[in-house]
């Protein structure tokens, strides 16, 4: 019964080295994985086309990331073969302290503020209250509904939208394609936190951007073909959407050429908003692994992703 | 029994209209002043000179601003006439609004990303959890605890400086000169939310700056006079202090040639920090002018400055 920790990522000596201080397991760490029929569960992070699915007798994938498009991409990996996405702690604190951070930046209008002096002009504008402020966050699984509950906890008015029926604390939800326009329509401020499926590539466009009041600004932390980038630089460039801050992009690092760098309505952070840090998820990798070794079903653990939907 | 609004402030006009739709008040706006022996009460905001003490009767003043120094300064203003500061919750919760923005936004390292970002230069790194980053408020009022108190909420390990000894949950407090020294000594940002006093002015200048960690961030919302701006450049441009956030400046506007405007590490904002809002502080003129006119005293009432401390 072994464990390979399969990562093409920076941090990979530092999970390796992580994961060897645990006890009872057979660590093996790619490229050298030793005897491929005894491995039952892959501890990955980008793992290379091919390598999970040489292994015959894998039993799990536990993921480093909360993402798992990385792995599902895979084509020939077996469909049967049960994926957990990463739910730490820090990473879903983290991403929640980025992205309410950003939202209340827009909100107390920062970004009209940072034109401004760029300009050297003295112009106050009173910004509303939080209780008067409507934000809209699209996706509710983990990382989404804790970023809704912040929001509210902050005062503000929160829209949520999920693909399917949810309901969640002080946020408004609403589901479906009319319930995403529903929710368009009335947000000043978009926080996207949606994984990347085929259903949300590209759903940023021109048609949604437009449902948007004029104004509104936009936060992306979630994949970066949620967006079609040429829509949002039109609509940043005619005003209609007053600011984007993006921490994800279709291609990473960000091209030097790319005109996001030099917008003056746009933020760019290097994909940091959603870090996993071995300090949280180490225990969860650690007690993930247990559950499983000791005869759990992987159904039954935190963070199943749902192959059929994307995630 | 007569009131008299007094104010140079451009909202003065809506002042004007929000008390007069009171009812039980005879209202008074400066320069129609009328009878000044009628006049019991004066709601005020920067008045001029000479005003207040030329009305024989004044039994208070209700300032329609938290820092009341616009009032104090007039030596001619009899000293045992009780003045109120604004204590008023859109004011409170837009003033925590915009202190904890600013300094979540030094926690997650934005200013060094903008920075980045204008280098076109991708460079990811991780910043801390809430939980592990320090963080100091300096004035610990009405404002200033509840500043204090929505970032360890936040999670964030928070320490507060007050002149007298204070206590609050969740707030480590420090007091005195020793005190102030405690805590710079260890907070990597610095909320400043002090009035201005004769103890408080030039409290940050090049000894206590070089107190603070390197790297260390400031946010000053409090008064402009806080800061010896000289030293807070100097700190800046050797890289000891890694950024400031300033709302308030010693004169407003800030003039077109101060080297604030250009600064790289300088984030200025045009007063707009704590903006008294009518919507939420006409109920708590209401509720004071009822409270006094009813024969309430005025030392009874929320936000009574301490004229010897003046604050």
């Amino acid at each position: 019964m072994a464990v390979l920790l399969c990562s093409t990522s920076e941090s990979v000596d530092d999970w390796a080295e992580a994961l060897r201080s645990l006890s009872g397991i057979d660590l093996r760490v790619w490229p050298d994985a030793g005897d491929l029929t005894e491995i039952d569960y892959a501890i990955v992070a980008h793992p290379p086309l091919g390598v999970l699915p040489s292994l015959p007798n894998l039993k799990a994938v536990q993921s480093l990331w909360a993402g798992i498009e990385h792995i599902t991409c895979d084509k020939d990996l077996d469909p049967t073969v049960p994926i957990l996405r990463m739910i730490d702690p820090g990473l879903t604190g983290g991403m929640t302290e980025y992205v309410t951070m950003h939202a209340q930046r827009y909100h107390m209008l920062a970004h009209e503020f940072d034109l401004q002096q760029q300009q050297g002009n003295w112009q106050p504008r009173t910004p509303p209250l939080a209780s008067e402020r409507k934000v809209g966050v699209l996706g509710l699984g983990v990382l989404g509904s804790d970023a809704a509950k912040r929001m509210a906890d902050l005062g503000f008015q929160v829209h949520g939208w999920s693909r399917r029926p949810k309901t969640l604390d002080g946020v408004t939800c609403h589901h479906g394609d009319d319930g995403l326009f529903d929710l368009l329509e009335q947000v000043e401020i978009l926080i996207c936190l949606l994984p990347r499926t085929p259903e949300t590539e590209n759903l940023i466009d021109s048609t949604t951007l437009n449902a948007m009041p004029e104004g509104a600004c936009i936060i992306n932390a979630g994949r970066g073909e949620l967006i079609v980038d040429e829509d949002l630089i039109a609509a940043l460039d005619s005003g209609h959407i007053a600011g984007a801050t993006l921490d994800v992009f279709r291609e990473e690092p960000l091209p030097a050429d790319h005109p996001y760098w030099t917008h003056p309505r746009v933020t760019v952070t290097p994909h940091i908003a959603s870090v996993t840090r071995i300090s949280t998820a180490l225990p969860v990798v650690e007690q993930n692994l247990k559950r499983l070794m000791s005869g759990e079903k992987a159904e039954d653990l935190p963070g199943l992703v749902d192959r059929k939907a994307g995630y």
